[in-house]
């Protein structure tokens, strides 16, 4: 089975029916428990198999399998395709995660940007939006509107899909209550304590949807995790380059969220006591040396376009590269600044951590090819293990999506975990 | 059941069984698993429990519980206790892990120690030594005599207990191959690729002796999860204090090694640019300004016999605790320094990890109600999270024999994970 953040609560299900037979109200929590299952070996297998090796897979008759199988179809979760002939003994029917028929919503809001998916329950990407922002000069409020309004025409867009809306998740660069959907605190948004879970629900007005609110890079590290540059692998260092810098782990093939969910911070890593002053009152912070601002600073002027918060970060960042492609002296000088500098976070991170990949999202991965070899070099220089302790480095393939993904990734991760949260289809 | 690093493995081994009957090879790793399964739900259970509430933890019958227990009782890890009366129903044999059947050795090399403990199957401390040690001038060779000549000795102990000796750790303050048993690379030992477990088990002439090499700060979060301050806490950060700094992860409820075990390599952590030289050629790592040569240099002149490698450690901090608890400045100076810088670093890895508990080891335990106030302070101001994430600071209640602890530990470990290892006695 492959490793998957959310995957072992099927194991840990199994585990709990030797504590002996369950008592008469748990009936109904086991059917979900194997539901859940069985959704899971199917989603492992690579979205398509045959209940036979369903039952194999599961240790569950071949009776229980093709009830659970069925009620999974009348939920719209699978789809019973053709009927597989040409092998040793009876025909097996394949069976597919459905396609079309189940949503999930992802939002990242960020300092530049509001950006959003729509994920099928299979993982096709059927919609995907992103607007310009300036969170930052218009408050928390607007910022707000601004995903309100970007969850209300993807919900439109899942309406005219016909498909069942499964979740919502909201992605935000900062300290997030995950249990109240609440954001405790995003400096780089200027938001505190700000329920955006109870907002979303209020102002969507759909009855019992599912909202959660997730930090950006962990959300991230669960999509590169699911679909990235490096899918299933167990022990991953995520390192998103936006205004701020943040974190995603995986390890042991599961997101470390920390005790209270608030491992990742890595921004403000104290570097250099005499260094740059920082947004949080010290100096010397790594965001201070590796963030976006500081890539701006060094490499441009003021009244340089790409230094304008109002044009997307994708042009501006597309003209940056234009500009190292061709050579520019101090484009260049700038990223190999940040590459040593990102290096030298990133090799104190890997000496604590030890993953066996580094994944760079955000501006890090547009950037890749020209920070790699300074941030290389660190890594070589500063890891104390032998060859870096072996850590790859990649850049992420999902870019500014990464953190959107995650979170749509996050609200199926509700339906796998429970599918009888999607109602019984009511026409076949 | 108890969450400990290593007791997983009897759910992923109960998973197991749901992929389908056993094939016939497999049925005496199936016994072997039971055997495991029981052994460690009887330790959970705080070593004392009956055969019936072992049948109903395990879902095993009790005819093949009870058949596992006589196994167990054979082969000297389970003891059978008093029949218990006046409860309702049938009277039960109380059953209890075996005391002084067992044994496993620990031994912990460091540059100014050898310290070694035996430890019993049920956790009792059967013996402890510790020798001063000047690795560093002396070479790894005489090192190496010492580690030898501390395990024979302990095993000698073992022998006039008519113990069986169970398995041998080694814990050592550097990075390990822990396949091999091989320390890669120790810096402060000046070891480099030394094959220590061979070594041992050559020199020892034990035929089929266990040998496992380890870090120490790992082995030191291993006992400190199992026995120490906080047993039993699912996300606890360890550091210990020596002439090198180390950080034992523990994560959802086990040892976090990182992808080649080299995870918790905090002491280079480069806090400074233009801070204290370091051994490794930089400058400004954290080793620099709280190992245990920061505060010798700041709290004493070369020629106090506090500074003097010859005297045992734990002489040379008792003298130190006495000049501060008489209130001398300049031990509380460097004191209170060394929990500033100490609480700089610690400040950083809780943001990167948000651990529930930080356990001080090594000096850091016997200096912690000096380094405490400054510590806290530097959380309370550097901790991005509200209320410094919740973390809660202890000092070690094990104190310089938690590396060992731990090694003997790991080997006991060994014998939970597949009690086979342990032969039937041959004497009833």
């Amino acid at each position: 089975m492959a490793a998957r953040a959310d995957a072992s609560g099927a194991a840990e299900t199994a585990w709990s029916w030797l504590d002996g037979p369950p008592a008469r109200a748990d009936v109904a929590g086991m059917r979900r428990a194997n539901l859940s299952l069985v959704v899971q070996l199917l989603q492992a297998a690579g979205g398509s198999t045959t209940r036979a090796r369903l039952a194999a897979a599961s240790g569950l008759t071949k009776a229980t399998v093709s009830s659970l199988v069925n009620e999974l179809v009348d939920r719209r979760l699978v789809h019973p395709g053709p009927v597989e002939r040409g092998h040793v003994g009876r025909p097996g029917q394949r069976l597919g995660l459905a396609s079309g028929s189940v949503a999930a919503l992802g939002i990242e809001v960020n300092v530049d940007y509001v950006a959003g998916v729509v994920l099928d329950l299979d993982g096709t990407l059927r919609a995907e939006r992103r607007v310009a922002l300036d969170a930052a000069d218009r408050g928390f409020e607007a910022a707000l509107d601004a995903i309100v309004e970007q969850a209300q025409e993807l919900v439109a867009e899942v309406d005219e899909r016909a498909m069942h809306l499964a979740g919502l998740a909201v992605a935000v660069p900062g300290l997030v209550d995950t249990a109240s959907g609440t954001v405790a605190f995003a400096p780089n948004l200027g938001w505190r304590d700000v329920p955006v879970a109870e907002v979303l629900r209020r102002r969507l007005g759909r009855r019992g949807l599912v909202v959660r609110v997730d930090n950006d890079a962990n959300l991230s590290a669960l999509a590169e995790h699911a679909r990235g540059a490096v899918p299933g692998c167990p022990d991953m260092l995520y390192l998103t380059g936006e205004v701020g810098v943040g974190a995603g782990l995986i390890v042991g093939g599961r997101l470390m969220r920390g005790s209270q969910g608030f491992s990742g911070e890595v921004g403000h890593m104290p570097l250099d006591p005499l260094g740059h002053p920082c947004g949080c009152g010290r100096r010397g912070c790594w965001e201070t040396v590796v963030g976006l601002a500081a890539l701006l600073r060094a490499a441009a002027d003021p009244d340089d376009p790409v230094r304008d918060p109002g044009l997307d970060l994708d042009t501006r960042l597309a003209e940056m590269s234009r500009r190292a492609d061709a050579g520019d002296g101090r484009t260049l000088r700038a990223l190999a600044d940040i590459g040593r500098s990102l290096g030298i976070g990133a090799s104190l991170l890997v000496n604590v951590l030890n993953p066996r990949a580094l994944v760079l999202g955000g501006y890090f991965a547009v950037m890749a090819p020209y920070l790699m070899p300074s941030l290389r070099r660190e890594l070589d220089e500063r890891v104390v293990a032998p060859d870096a302790a072996g850590v790859e480095v990649l850049a992420s393939t999902l870019g500014f999506s990464a953190a959107s993904l995650g979170a749509a990734q996050l609200a199926l991760d509700g339906v796998l975990a429970d599918p009888t949260v999607i109602p019984v289809a009511s026409t076949a």
